[in-house]
């Protein structure tokens, strides 16, 4: 294993279709949904960066920003931002596009938090991660105030 | 419309197997699986208290305390805690219990917030919610808190 | 494990959307949809009476008393009505309420039979079922009645 | 339309693999599961025997009499037996068939009750079913017996 | 295991309804969806000959000849009509039955190989097929220049 | 609407788990769930391109060049080839992904004609593609030969 990776090896990109059998009365997708293929998206990042199975610790707030209908597709895109030693931080952007216009909206951005753990259950070191581009620079160097946010919940609660 | 609903009036429970289907290479129920299965009972909470359509407007941060795995159920329960003038703020609480010692664990709570939207998707006003045991005192109490920090939050990204 | 269990520790309640994606050309939920949501919680409150895995031995007939669709949403009440050696009676009632003006209505009530197998699939005995309520001491009296049909038809098929 | 139709014009047959995630801890098919493909394949002899829209209008007591595992296909066969005005009985006969070895096993069979509705709801008078062979006619003779119990039984729920 | 098996033998049926949540904007059944149907009963049928685990090898052009949709009911038929040594050809032809008229369309037709696993992945030799009827053998006789196409598509790509 | 678009303009790119309950006994991806993946970014790629809705015309042949495990990602890229007047051609490639060693390795090609339909389910013209890289001018280069292999095998069914 190299002790490096770069946000972009994590990179995960995620197309589909909005079936209208996961939209509510106002013909819009439902946010648990949206949720469910987020945890999707940024669980393959987290396996791709670590390349041992994870498991969730947490996703932070999500704040939907715009109804996503039938008539659009939906796009994730997911890296890794940061890392612990055992634990890393994920970041996922949801664009929904208008299917006939091309018209694209972001829909949401969401952090998640995943733990690397070998098949006994045991958590496992991962290697850093090295941003390059001035947003994966961004969100990595914010990362800590996250963590303490994180960190001041679990205490609280 | 009566001006007011107790809490009781929107509480929901949802008691589900857990489908080896729904689980990753550790056996244990995906994050997003039981975000959306929050989602679920959420809106059914909020739309009983609003007796209007619904959408997720945002889903606070969720720690997730402890595996869940097919050998379990889960029970969800929730309720509507505080209300603005279109918007609703609702607790879920997920149990997951061990079927066959009964043994019971808190696997995560979340707070949720809805809006009420009618069919032109306008907002609707909803009753006030009156909070009535201990609980649902204390989850109404600190209620304008986490709201501030949604503001906040939003105001930031 | 005690020797009794009241029927209160067996009870499970699943409050569920009725998806347009479950309904019929009619915007009817399918009948076999609801069967399967009735065994789904039939089965949780025979483990959790058992406590050991089940199987379904049989379903009592069940009429359909109203059509329910996606403005409704469905919630099913379980709870062991009788035990014989290994096998044990659930009952399943199964309200339709629409979302938007609350009305409630019984949209199907059902018995259900369970075995108790542990894992090489032998029979193993159940504890006794206590009712408590006048409904419970109703379904727990009449349950012989209903055990004499079953067996009367099994012979005849 | 015609006003009589033979039960060999409603023959509907359903092949199915049995899937993992339809199936509990014992790798055994849930009974729900099962009562939704009887329920699938029923529904669709009743209209083609009706030719309109149906709804499930109640299914009969149904025993397991064999559990149904992956390595198995389930095939399902059904047909109309009998017919009122606007109601009509499906006979559901499943065969679990052994996938490697061949043997074939009947692992339950089902009376269930349809009723014709047009676009408004309302009931719509059906062709009379006309039994061929030993078997059709069997089952269309023993109708009325059924008709009974289940008209019995809903007076006394 | 017999030397030699019947086209008849390895025949599969499967009807299913066309649900709504399975179709895109113009109501009409996707194409992927269609393909999944048509593996499901393809690999039975090659399942039913070999009575052996197997694995889809290719499937040959499709043309999808007119829209399937919900007021439709599709029926699938299959059957094996060549092996090789331990590859089989199945055949799939797919009827699109419009529910209220009776109406039959051919909706596609599609060919399929497989190919013959024991439970180490090794290869296992096939019963030779026999074609019987006039459509069976006319496949039959027809499938060397197809598994020519095939081999030449092959050292192409 | 612009009269031509670049190849890179309709490409999509999806990533996916491979869920166990979406594999057969060898633990293997059915080729029919592949299928209906493939046909799912095809279809997007259609859209974006014509900005239309579209139907599937037809698959052409899919070699399955290697079993796809619930150890691996499958990621699949698609993108028009070719236009004519109002079909389209969509190349999709399918890389399945090791999740824990990374390795990487094509599973299966495939190409697929989609066809512009308006509300009315008339022909629309979709813009001219123009290829810019290597891949997508081979690509489009050797169109013509596929299109034609098309009409004659439509000719000869
Ligand atoms: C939620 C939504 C209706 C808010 O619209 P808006 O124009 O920002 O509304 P306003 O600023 O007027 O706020 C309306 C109410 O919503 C609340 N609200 C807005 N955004 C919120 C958020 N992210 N979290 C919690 N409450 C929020 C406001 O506080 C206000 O409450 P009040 O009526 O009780 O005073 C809009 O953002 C939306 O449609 N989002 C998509 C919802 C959706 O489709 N969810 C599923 C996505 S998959
Ligand atoms: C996540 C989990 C493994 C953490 O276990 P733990 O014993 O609390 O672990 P520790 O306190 O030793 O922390 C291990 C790492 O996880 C991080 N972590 C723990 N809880 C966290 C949370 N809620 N959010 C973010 N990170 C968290 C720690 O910061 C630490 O990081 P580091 O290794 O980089 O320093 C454990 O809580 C768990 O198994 N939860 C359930 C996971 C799951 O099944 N998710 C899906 C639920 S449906
Ligand atoms: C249910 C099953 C275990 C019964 O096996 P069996 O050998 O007939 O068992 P027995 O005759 O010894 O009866 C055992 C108990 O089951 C009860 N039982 C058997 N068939 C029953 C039926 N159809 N309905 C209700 N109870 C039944 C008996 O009354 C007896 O009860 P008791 O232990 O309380 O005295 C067996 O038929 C089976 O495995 N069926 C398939 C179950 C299944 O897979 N269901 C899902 C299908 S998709
Ligand atoms: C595809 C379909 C619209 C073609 O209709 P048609 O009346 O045969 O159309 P035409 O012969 O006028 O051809 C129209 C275009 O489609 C192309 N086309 C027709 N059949 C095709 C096939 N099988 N493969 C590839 N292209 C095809 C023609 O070449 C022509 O292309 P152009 O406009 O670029 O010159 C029609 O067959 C249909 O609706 N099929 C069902 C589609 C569907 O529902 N798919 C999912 C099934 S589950």
């Amino acid at each position: 294993m190299t002790d490096t990776k770069t946000c972009k090896e994590s990179r995960v990109i995620k197309t589909a279709h909005v079936f209208p059998s996961d939209t509510n009365n106002h013909d819009t997708l439902f946010g648990g949904k949206l949720m469910s293929f987020i945890d999707d998206v940024a669980s393959l990042s987290a396996i791709r960066h670590a390349r041992m199975p994870v498991v969730t610790a947490s996703t932070d707030s999500v704040d939907f920003l715009t109804p996503i209908v039938p008539s659009d597709s939906v796009c994730l895109e997911s890296f890794v931002t940061w890392t612990g030693k055992s634990s890393m931080e994920v970041f996922v952007k949801v664009v929904a596009e208008h299917l006939l216009d091309g018209e694209r909206r972001i829909a949401a951005t969401a952090f998640l938090s995943f733990v690397a753990l070998d098949e006994n259950k045991k958590k496992v070191p991962v290697p850093k991660v090295v941003p390059e581009t001035d947003e994966e620079k961004k969100l990595h160097e914010t990362a800590p105030v996250r963590l303490e946010a994180r960190k001041k919940r679990r205490e609280e609660s």
